[in-house]
Parts: structure tokens; sequence; C-alpha cells
């Protein structure tokens, strides 16, 4: 072979593995976040910590700039968790099942993947006191469980992010993972106070009031 | 670099890639192995058949000769799903807490990992009627909910088969989710029906008798 041909075959070598390397990295990263959360299914944590895990394991497993997580309170979707440092909008952002992309993936009980300008969707709903209002991507599961949906979690990126199939699915089962966080935090007798519980944590009780 | 150099760092990188798709593939099944038996927490299926579902699917994705799942009940640790169909051993063989490597591991609470000559520890306990008994390599983990040890399950092959950490982790992991199956099943009422509900399969009523 000449010289010439060898040095790009080489190259061409190197590359793939560098790609492999970090497709492997990556997968591993997922299967462990899951393992993560596999880990809360069983442990006798409050309903509210769990949620707030949840989120966190997100954002560093996914690597995304956001992780916000609604749920289904009296036909409204209520925001209980998120990675951004602002308590005040937890318990106080809430969406109808008609309002957003959050409420369309609740309503359709679909997945959705905007991988930029996710604000400009006809669908988006602006609050003037999120600033993932500005990001560009944004993939979105709903929560559910064997009684049917229980809320949305959405994962953001401040910059386009095209969304592998594997990010896709792993969202949907960290949506159904959340799902049976609920199903168990009811069976330990915590259902009827679950979302105050959680909603109180803003200060101040939004819904069902 | 000299031909030869060359041709050994070409030998060399070809490898490693290799290696690398491999190594990819085994992790992406791991993944999927977890997304699917997530699926199994969401969705309105018998006990008994999603516990046969995740021995399937753990045979499937771990590519292992043999998957057994032991549910406790009444102190005793009773078979409750097998992929080798030999349905008469299901709800009639039956352990104390204090025989055999799978007493071992609900008594203990901790995994258990046997690459080679599994027959040949102390803690083995043979059953004439149980072909497992012959295999080499021996992966075992707790069932655990958030109310403790519920069973054991089983993973073993023919050879000798040095277990990965992942692999460790993953069955710890599905061990997680068949806890959180059981606690979902009693959250449905079906929890007084359901280790008979199992073991009626076997033709007799072997546990609690």
């Amino acid at each position: 072979m000449p010289a010439g041909s060898r040095a790009a075959w080489d190259n061409k070598l190197v590359s793939r593995a560098r790609e492999l390397e970090q497709r492997l990295e990556r997968t591993e990263q997922q299967l462990r976040l899951l393992q993560k959360i596999s880990r809360l299914l069983v442990r006798e944590v409050k309903l509210e910590e769990a949620l707030h895990d949840v989120v966190s394991l997100v954002v560093e497993f996914m690597e995304c700039d956001s992780c916000l997580l609604y749920l289904l309170d009296n036909r409204e979707l209520v925001l209980c968790a998120s990675n951004n440092p602002q308590p005040a909008t937890v318990g106080r952002v809430k969406l109808a099942l008609n309002e957003g992309l959050t409420g369309w993936v609740a309503r359709e009980k679909r997945l959705l993947a905007i991988s930029r300008e996710a604000y400009h969707d006809s669908r988006f709903k602006f609050f003037s006191d999120l600033p993932e209002d500005t990001y560009e991507a944004f993939l979105s599961a709903p929560i559910i469980s064997r009684r049917g949906v229980e809320g949305v979690i959405n994962v953001q990126h401040r910059d386009p992010h095209p969304h592998s199939g594997i990010e896709m699915e792993l969202l949907t089962s960290v949506g159904e993972h959340v799902g049976c966080l609920l199903m168990l935090s009811q069976l330990e007798g915590k259902a009827n106070e679950g979302p105050d519980l959680v909603l109180s944590t803003g200060g101040e009780r939004v819904a069902g009031s």
C-alpha cells in the first residue's frame, strides 16, 4: 500500500476507535443512570427527595442543562422538581393539559424531541420566570405508571442537540421509573400527602387549593 | 516506521476497534434489558407472567444458559420462574434460608459470583431434578424491595464464565426491579394470591402448607 493510503487508513482506524470509545462511555453512563434510579426504588426515601435525586441524576448522566419534572394534580401539571436553583418556581409553575409542549406530551402520552429552536414550536408556552424558555433543544417524556399518565419529565439543552434513539428510550424508561416511584409512595400510605408534600416546598400550596 | 512495526500497529488498532465494538454491543444489550424490564413495571401484567418475562429477558440479554427466580415464602425460598422448560420443578423446588448458595445470598443480602466449578462450593446444594446443578458459573443477586429481601435471582453458565462488574451491577438492578414488581402487585391487591398463584403452576401447593 502506498504511504499516503496507509496514513489515511490509519487515521480512519484511529477515529473509528475514538468514536467507539465515546459511544461506549455514553452508553455506560446511560446504564448507570437507570441503575442509580433503580436503587431509589428500593430505598426508603421520601417522594420529594427521590424526585429531586432523579432530576440531579438525569442532569449528571444525560449531560443536559436542565431537567424539570411536572406531576399531574387535578388536571394541572405542577412543576415539582428542577435542577435549577430557583426554588420559587417549584410548586408555582403550572400548566393546563392543553398548554405548552409539556401539556401536549401528557395529553398524547408520547415522547417529544425537538433538536433546535424549541421556543419556535407553536405549542410552546413561555413563563417569564423559567430561564429554560430560551433553550434550544427539548426532550420530553410522559411519566407513566399502571394507573396512566402521572406527569412529564423534560430534558433541555441550551444549544441545539440532536437526540439519539438511545437518549429517547432512556428518558422514556426514566418516566416509567418515576411512575413506579409514585405508586410505591402511595403504597407506603403517603399518597394523599404526596402532591402537597412536593408543592409545599415552594412555600405555598398552589395545587388542589 | 518500518513495514513490520506498521503492520503490528495496524493489527493493534484493528483489534482495539473490534474489542470496543463488542463491549459497546454488550453494554447496549444490558441497557435494553433494564428498559424492557422497566416496561413491565408500568404494564398491567399478572405477577406470574411478569416473572416469567423477566427470566426470559435475562437469558436473552445476558446470554446465559439458565435463569432461576426464587421467592421467599414462610422463610423458604421457592422456585417461581425458570427459563428451563421443566414446569414440574416450578413451585416444587424449595430451599431453607440456610441451604445452598441461593440461601446464602438471601441471608446475607449480598451478590455472589463464582466463575467456575460452582458445584464445588461448600455452600452448594444439589437437586436431582435441576440440570443447572452441573453448570460451572453462578451469579446470584438478592431480590430486594423497600420491605427487605423478597427472594433471589440466579444466572448460570454451563461453561466457566468470568463475570464483569457491569454484569454484577446489572443483576443487582434486575433484583431491585423484581422487588418493585412484587410491591406493585401487592398494591393491586394481588399480594395475598401472589405466591400461591405462582406455586400453583406446578400443579401442587408446596409453600405455606
